[in-house]
């Protein structure tokens, strides 16, 4: 089965809002064994709409579409779809008593009411996040047709709940599979290389991605099974494996800051962090996963030097001799908040993510990472000041990455220094254990 | 001058890597006048590229295609653009001076050599980061043609220092002027009902959106000049402005957490914030803004009660009797916080953010925000339990947009606790002032 995706709104198309929507489905889509062949986006114009999805229905089999179902004047979509799949609208009274449950308590104006008018006929898609169902018809043209809010809030649950239930049971038997293989402390560039070889495929394939300061390399097989598709990917996994040893931190849908939530539930260990420059974001990304509370103590975001004194217990002699932005200070402050917490390990994480505050010695984008079990603390530093400068965030997300790949590796007792591309490309010597320091409490 | 723009790129179609270039493009041509009215993306398939490269030739004055210009195998771009547009390529000499000056000292093979074939007769669009260069030229059809490479990171720069400067100079003097009226604490459903005359103009244009807790108003003009456009916009933003009242927050392209770190710069206040569920996402937000340095006194994510009485001095009766979630714990982590801290402000979230965790009196979703000045401590609540249940992502970007939102309007001199949407219509009164109580520091 053919697919196409064609989003709707002029938001989108004047840039405003990034359209993440598409790629969603585009991935949904392919896990289910349907090929996406061409996606699009046009404005909240119904000459243009209709002209797009008319030349969509022509040549594809199946039509999704994304945004305009909402209640405003310029959520145009099913009226210019269903008139271009040549399929009648009339109001659903079903869902129309499932929005005004919704809007229990709330006023229901008419132009809300307008949501639960609906393709004659049409499967309706719930909405369990938002007011607007979706839907899937069958247009004149045979095409099928799925209609899914723009909203990812709304969009997401409603094609992993109803949409792909509905359309896998559509098609013949024929299953995508993709395994990624998440790759942290070697650039794409670097990976490519070393897999060269193995990306010529053509079923099972290999390649490589760029990702916020990761990489990952997808496996995709097809097959008529899910079985068979595992086994013919199973021998290019093993030597991908093999060829990226320690880089290789997971091979599920699960991203830097779960595999090391679930490493720590899994050995009852707790963690607190202390950060400078990244200023919670690593807090903030171990607590995004649900769970967390479990093994996240406390974390202190230490932006004024006073504050790193008193909170964290930093030494006021090392913050004037060595400076805030320091190997000693991000030892101390890993150290300090490991002690005020009472947990097993504790990170301190100090820098400059720009754009002001670099100098020749300490450029933007010099960040020190420090983790400590109170037996050992081990720092890692982003030299900074290589290549051309990065932004704010760039610095920002790398640096909590490294936190998390180092308590990754402490957790299954790898070196926790290892011998990464990039502190090794700077010229500056992967920092060794830190001399431990008691502080008082 | 009607554009279209083009991705190339089997990554992006499969929705692996998200496609910013686009959105990017878009607002850059919007910019100097161009309407983009049409977006697509296909893989890299010579033959759908070249029907896709046809059809937007056929019906647009100018196509701007990113992506493929590379020296990888897939990097079809050039060859299959320039055969639909009926121009030929040909070796350019002096960008192949130009590739091997870019490989001074490493190895240059025939498949970098491939990036200096241009259409003939092409201006050649520099690459400052990076090896590819794009070009500009007039296809058979008569539309003009750019072809654009697919990082952002060498993308950008070339737009805008060679392209749009290129492209200003072959069209007719028109400027397309947009603001962002941007809004915190009415969905986008009752905006839209308040502007409904309003919505129907055609220039100046004002539309809505909805993006993340939030909504915003865009107002757009074309004229022949920006003063022109500006002048066609403020009659429609004036009648805005005094529906929105209190609720629009900025018109800039600024977010609520800048609009915040602003408000705190001019008026030389500082802040600290106390969080719970939202795990450092509040600090992170506000440090994110470069130069909040100036005004973040300090953070602390507090998830276990032990933490909560030791850093911020929350009474152990009142997370006892009251519960570690509650009206009371949230007025005294604000209170603490800003106490330890030393600054003119405290912030104290405590809440559920799920999915685990809820009861029938505390739901999933149900959050205390405290903002604290010394003289007066205000809370909102999110009370959780309306409607369906929605994601952890979704309340505890909410929580710390509320947070925000009361910091804007003490800074503004407005009711920190304006009769928002939101508490109301969950039927529980919004909190009143709390009372003062002094903490043993």
């Amino acid at each position: 089965m053919n697919a196409e995706i064609l989003s709707v709104g002029t938001e989108l198309l004047l840039g405003h809002v990034v359209n993440t929507d598409t790629a969603y489905v585009a991935r949904a889509l392919s896990s289910i064994g349907i090929n996406v062949h061409y996606t699009a986006t046009v404005g909240d114009n119904p000459q243009r709409l209709q002209r797009a999805v008319e030349e969509s229905l022509s040549r594809c089999d199946l039509l999704v579409t994304t945004g305009g179902l909402g209640p405003t004047e310029d959520d145009l979509t099913k009226e210019t779809v269903a008139r271009a799949a040549g399929v009648p609208l009339a109001m659903n009274e079903t869902c129309l008593q499932e929005l005004l449950r919704y809007f229990a308590g709330r006023y229901c104006g008419e132009n809300q009411k307008k949501q639960a008018v609906l393709p004659v006929g049409c499967t309706v898609l719930k909405n369990d996040c938002g007011s607007a169902p979706g839907c899937l018809f069958r247009s004149r043209q045979g095409a099928l047709v799925v209609m899914l809010p723009g909203p990812p809030g709304e969009l997401i649950p409603m094609l992993e709940n109803y949409a792909l239930p509905a359309l896998a049971g559509q098609q013949e038997k024929a299953v995508i599979l993709s395994r990624n293989l998440r790759v942290f402390g070697l650039g794409e560039g670097l990976t490519a290389e070393k897999l060269e070889d193995l990306l010529r495929g053509s079923n099972p394939t290999a390649a490589t991605y760029a990702l916020d300061n990761e990489c990952f390399v997808r496996v995709t097989a097809r097959a008529a099974q899910e079985s068979e598709a595992l086994a013919m990917m199973q021998p290019l996994m093993e030597k991908i494996r093999a060829r990226l040893g320690n880089y290789l931190y997971t091979e599920e849908y699960a991203s830097l800051e779960e595999t090391v939530v679930q490493g720590l539930m899994r050995q009852k260990k707790t963690l607190a962090t202390a950060e400078s420059c990244t200023g919670g974001l690593l807090s903030q990304r171990l607590t995004a996963i649900s769970g967390s509370s479990e093994i996240f103590e406390m974390g202190a975001v230490t932006y004024a030097n006073r504050i790193k004194e008193q909170v964290l217990g930093v030494c006021s002699q090392t913050l004037r001799e060595k400076g805030a932005v320091s190997y000693e200070t991000a030892c101390q402050m890993a150290q300090g908040i490991r002690q005020k917490a009472g947990s097993d390990l504790g990170i301190g994480i100090t820098g400059i993510a720009g754009p002001g505050g670099g100098t020749p010695e300490k450029p933007v984008g010099r960040v020190y990472i420090a983790l400590s079990d109170g037996a050992h603390t081990w720092v890692r530093c982003m030299p900074g000041g290589i290549g051309r400068t990065r932004s704010r965030a760039f610095y920002r997300q790398a640096a909590s990455s490294h936190a998390l790949d180092m308590v990754r590796r402490y957790l299954t007792g790898l070196p926790v220094l290892e011998d990464l591309e990039f502190p090794r490309a700077a010229g500056i010597p992967v920092s060794s254990p830190c001399p431990q320091k008691e502080k008082n409490s």
